[in-house]
């Protein structure tokens, strides 16, 4: 098989040709498809519906150390959702607060609380002149969004396999000391599902930032979403790797269960030093009484403990494994030679990420739009929206029923192979 | 009967040893009661238990719209949640976002976002030299805490049993551009009872700031918390009044159902001009992908309509009526004729007001607190914790059973009395 670059005139304007029919068909099928967003699907809600049941109008709500659920208080939330969510993220219960139903509202606190006060005892960031954050990119848009929104100038990272490039990472923490953290999502990122591997958590708790205020924003969104039984990552565990290294300030780690039982009705929780606690806690305790401990104790009820949760998280494997391999297979068919992108393979996470060739991502995407197929916007991958070879798409597979999501795969390879093919055919031979 | 100023040198003697002797013996019975907080008791949580068998594992999860509540988005919340909540706020549902589970919550972030990107397009007050915030107190410990954090000054403003001194708030604003905002709960307000008059909601409508970005903080937070079915207080909707008056923009307006279900457990929510919800939720995009709307809807398929969530609060005051009037029954039988104080006998909310002679307030509590009856902390009441007076305790009679609270109230008559009777005395005959 030849590569569209190998490709004759004559060859190119035939497949050109034939890509236009095929895309047209998929045109008069008037699709309304949805691969944007990391969603879970109805077969996924529908395993967490026990949950509904865990508390009912007989139920006793009170905690184990006899806190009535029902009434305001309990700051950090109760003592067995810390002991369940400790063993999710891999940390000691006194190391955490849980919080409400939004780890994206944590990290949006927790950069507000740095900008009105500062961190520790630093500076409020508000009052610097200038405040930078590291974003290793491709990334999550909505972690991009919340540094924008405060007017923190962000500097792109590559993201590799590995994960970010941390020559570069450890170079500029340790000169710039208007750089006052970074944003991570370490296991299964997004929307690579790269894990970082064990040098690079490795050298990120040994950096030496020249900042004091310099934070670790470590989203362990995929903690424990696995796609596999047998091949799984693991990563060393980022508190304690910092705390063996002297440094256990050095990070902020955020996880939920918004992709373990129902998205917007779980619980998020950070995870930190009891230095970075304390100073969290005094902030805290004058914007709210306490988050929802009905919600925290259904959610033990409901999982009893860890190994709850793990088996609930193999039936959720369950249901999306076949549409990640749905998807690669058809990627692998379609797209396998033709020189006209690459594509990651997770073990885990809610996202394939896509590598057009440069200059093709927004044109595949407005394609796609066109066909009635609606992908994550070209760009979003990046800090501003501005992936600069316009190159990275992110794939979701999570959401649409499995036919929908082989007709969207379908019809997506088919416009990067026309998008590709064009692009190629005018800088070769117009 | 004589007044405690009235009485002779013999009398007041004999008047401190007998009230000693009183203390004494509560001294002896080692009690641990808590009057401090303003805390639903187990009884009126009991009344929200059918709460938990709203949804259970066969219940459509689904909004009258289609939404899956368990799955991502609808940033501003359901729309049945807010047609229930917009019937509890007297307010039009498109003027409502419903939030988490803390109306503090939602007053904190609204502070925080004034401080970091200021209210529609004004400069965030981070980057002015001084913010100030009217304090009508006494008032709600809570709120003072809030704007004390961030740093704002606080001048108090006094209240009356018509609301604040609207001679003093209308003066100050309209001359000063750094008075920001001021606080308010309008309707049995914390800790007195007091609901402002129409002519105070008409006069805050018709307020001119010099300020283009001040704002009423407007608290509405025992809107529905009446004591008694026929005795009611009504309010002029402030929102309306704001509209009619041609300031549409000058209030923000809260309220949750923390004291209707489940402190901790219930929904908050945020009414306010179409202008001002624009303006916040181009900001709460970027704080989270939506709040919990599972319990939106369980409050909703709980109460059915606002009829009953009203029939739900009748049932809440027959708990709580008889430990009110027990206070005050207490109150009256002890000290009135005594001139050692004065208290308020509201009608709805969740607190008594009590004036101790000037100077006497920290050392009630404090005797209060030797016998083991545990009061709000005096001065709590008014901002920075500085009441000038030392004389007003906030007494909060719901949560301790109605045996407890007879206790406490007669312990707490037998401190006021001795600390008053030894001051008077000191003052006299020393």
């Amino acid at each position: 098989m030849k590569t569209y670059v190998e490709m004759s005139q004559e060859e190119l304007k035939a497949e050109i040709a034939s890509l236009k029919e095929s895309y047209k068909k998929y045109q008069d099928m008037e699709l309304s498809l949805d691969m944007s967003r990391g969603k879970p699907c109805r077969e996924q809600l529908d395993l967490s519906m026990g949950m509904m049941d865990a508390l009912n109008s007989d139920a006793d709500l009170s905690c184990e150390d006899g806190t009535d659920c029902r009434n305001y208080g309990v700051l950090s939330g109760i003592q067995e959702a810390k002991v369940l969510i400790g063993d999710m993220m891999e940390n000691n219960p006194d190391n955490i607060i849980i919080y409400g139903n939004s780890s994206l509202n944590v990290m949006y606190d927790t950069v507000s609380r740095a900008m009105t006060h500062g961190i520790m005892g630093n500076t409020p960031w508000c009052k610097l002149d200038k405040v930078k954050f590291l974003c290793p990119a491709p990334g999550y848009d909505r972690h991009f969004s919340i540094t924008e929104y405060f007017g923190i100038e962000m500097i792109t990272v590559p993201m590799t396999p590995e994960g970010p490039d941390m020559d570069m990472v450890e170079k500029l923490v340790s000169e710039d000391e208007s750089i006052k953290g970074i944003w991570c999502v370490p296991k299964y990122s997004n929307p690579q599902g790269y894990s970082y591997s064990d040098e690079t958590v490795r050298r990120f708790a040994r950096l030496k930032p020249a900042a004091k205020d310099f934070r670790i924003f470590w989203d362990n969104a995929y903690g424990i979403h696995h796609l596999y039984d047998d091949h799984q990552d693991y990563l060393i565990e980022i508190l304690a790797e910092c705390k063996r290294a002297g440094n256990p300030d050095l990070v902020y780690k955020f996880a939920s269960t918004s992709k373990v039982t129902f998205p917007g009705s779980g619980i998020a929780a950070l995870a930190t030093s009891l230095n970075n606690l304390e100073d969290i806690e005094n902030q805290l305790k004058h914007q709210t009484i306490g988050h929802d401990k009905v919600n925290q104790l259904r959610h033990v009820r409901f999982f009893g403990d860890i190994h709850g949760m793990v088996e609930h998280m193999r039936k959720q494997a369950e249901v999306i494994r076949p549409k990640f391999e749905a998807v690669e297979e058809i990627f692998d068919k379609n797209l396998t030679g033709l020189g006209v992108g690459e594509w990651t393979k997770p073990r885990g996470g809610y996202f394939i990420s896509f590598d057009a060739l440069p200059g093709c991502a927004k044109a595949i995407v407005d394609r796609a739009k066109k066909a009635g197929v609606k992908m994550t916007p070209a760009g979003a991958t990046y800090p501003y929206g501005k992936d600069p070879l316009d190159s990275n798409i992110r794939v979701a597979p999570t959401y649409p029923s499995i036919e929908d999501l082989k007709t969207a795969a379908q019809l997506f390879t088919v416009c990067v192979r026309l998008v590709s093919a064009e692009k190629i055919y005018k800088e070769k031979f117009n």
